[in-house]
């Protein structure tokens, strides 16, 4: 830190990000990525995108917008898009941060990090025993609430009716409903941004459509709620989404099939992950995303961490002692998995 | 605006960038982009960089830190890398403004959002008579100070003398020296880093290194000074830029050669042109920079604006009265800078 650095960040904690380690080569299922490349029409692309790298990109993003409002019957102006999710969270919480921020003391780490990073008070709702979401505890307060639906890192979704029970709970609200991982199971938000003018639903490229590499994140909300983040975009950063990206996305847009039958592909394998590792003791929390938690009676969560590490496999450890116990599996290939469940059994007995 | 936002920011006035009309083909000499395309290894890098799109990009954005380093003698923990050089710069002001900040009058507009976003207390410095920045206002204060080298959109820049008697008054404050357009003739400030634990030098790959549409901007610093930005980076968006970017952005430093004859040929075209503005009438101020800023005395920087646009040609115009009369011309190709000379005498003729 330098002896300048502003008094308000110098005890920042930032968020730290899954490991990406360059010293060898892991079967990574620590960060949920998807183990799929991009749509053949999405690659193509790159090689055109390339040509005109001189010019800005359209800042409006307008071409890409349009695609992604038409998939839900919304115009352009209930579509924001960014460089990653992670940009369009942080405008939520700069825009709707003035009565504080509420979430589940179990979620996606980032939250905790804006809400420090823009001095924001912040509550974080303790998720029930059984680790769902407990929407009685989001009712009667004002501040905007942050779910994550699927939500991170237990992979337990809310349904759409209980979105709805949230959102009907905090009319004079925002809720924002982070959607990192709806593509794998769980009911989406999105039909309801034309009840709900408290609302946006946020969603990425990064996991169901195998663009992290690219960054590009979106949001739906009523055209209020998309005009005040844009105008924190053009006062942050205009040009936030560059044009290989753009490009890549509008292909991304119109090669449905292939992402759906990838996140098919992704639930069997999900399915017969889980019951593996429920056979070898494992408690495993139902997911409806591309990953799973679970934990052995056996061996402690680190230990389980470390030991696959070793041998090759990055799985996510939290050390939160809520979770600790814990790891996050993202669902890879099935040959991934049973490679994964191979270590797994060799860690099982090494701790015997 | 929806009934939810912030109170601290209704009332801002996003940055405006240059017009990107999509309605037909304009000779774009607007928004100081390259008339060249990126150098052909880093086109051919973009094929490369789609086929692991599914993976995030490195956080660290190691390998391009140290490649850029090691252009002058620096190590990667004294360079950040981040989206477009507008990032670094809200981080800049995100971390050094607790005691203010200052900047000339005439300047990059996005300054002054910069500094209404983050409600930081900012002066304005008036330039000289001749548009030159008045560094002998730049002492005795304690607000951070960014200063565009070349400035914009005058063109006009300051020698490394100037800016080290700027870091030599500001010891105790940091001074961040804005190098956008510093590759078209002025001094970089980069041989003053190892001496001032006070500076920051900002560049971006978006004039010179022909990929505004890549977004890539960057910045110099002592170790303790990169620290604190990326402390900001790693609290908004740790994989800021994207894997395309980051690899087009290694090839590009390793096609030095290739960028410099591509700078000497702007020069060359800006040399020319200045010469055909000024045998026209218009005075055109010294410029260091990919762009010209000129003001001819029979028509305002207005009309000349909205008659070129109408015949095809886009500059910028600013409405800011003290530089009204001016227009901000982009250097193309020697091919468009006659059509543009040929334009202009068609509007000059007009308005006889």
């Amino acid at each position: 830190m330098s002896r300048f650095f502003s008094r308000n960040f110098a005890a920042l904690t930032p968020y730290t990000p899954g490991e990406q380690p360059q010293d060898k080569q892991y079967i990574k299922l620590n960060t949920n990525e998807s183990p799929f490349p991009p749509s053949p029409r999405a690659q193509a692309m790159a090689t055109k995108a390339a040509a005109h790298l001189e010019l800005y990109p359209d800042p409006t993003c307008r071409a890409l917008r349009e695609r992604l409002g038409a998939l839900h019957g919304l115009t352009a102006d209930e579509v924001i898009v960014t460089n990653g999710s992670d940009e369009v969270l942080s405008f939520a919480f700069m825009a709707y941060g003035d009565n504080g921020v509420m979430f589940p003391d179990i979620t996606y780490g980032f939250y905790r990090v804006f809400a420090q990073l823009y001095r924001l008070p912040y509550t974080e709702v303790p998720l029930k025993e059984d680790f769902t979401i407990a929407i009685e505890d989001y009712k009667g307060r004002q501040e905007t609430v942050f779910i994550a639906n699927p939500n991170a890192p237990t992979g337990k979704a809310l349904s759409r009716a209980e979105i709805r029970q949230v959102l009907e709970n905090n009319r004079d609200n925002v809720v924002v409903v982070d959607e990192a991982y709806v593509d794998f199971g769980a009911e989406s938000a999105v039909p309801l941004v034309k009840e709900y003018d408290n609302l946006l639903v946020v969603q990425t490229f990064s996991k169901s459509r195998s663009m992290a590499g690219a960054r590009l994140g979106y949001a739906f909300g009523n055209a209020a709620i998309i005009a005040d983040l844009e105008t924190i975009k053009y006062s942050t950063n205009p040009y936030n989404v560059n044009r290989l990206t753009l490009l890549l996305g509008e292909a991304t847009v119109e090669a449905e099939d292939y992402y759906q039958s990838k996140c098919a592909a992704i639930r069997a394998t999900r399915n017969w992950t889980a019951k593996a590792l429920e056979s070898l003791g494992f408690e495993v929390l139902p997911s409806d995303a591309n990953f799973l938690f679970a934990r052995s009676p056996q061996v402690s969560g680190e230990t389980m961490y470390t030991a696959l590490k070793k041998k090759g496999i990055l799985v996510r450890h939290f050390t939160n002692p809520k979770i600790s116990d814990f790891n996050r599996i993202t669902i890879g290939t099935p040959e991934q998995m049973e490679v994964f469940i191979t270590k797994v059994k060799e860690v099982l007995y090494e701790n015997l």
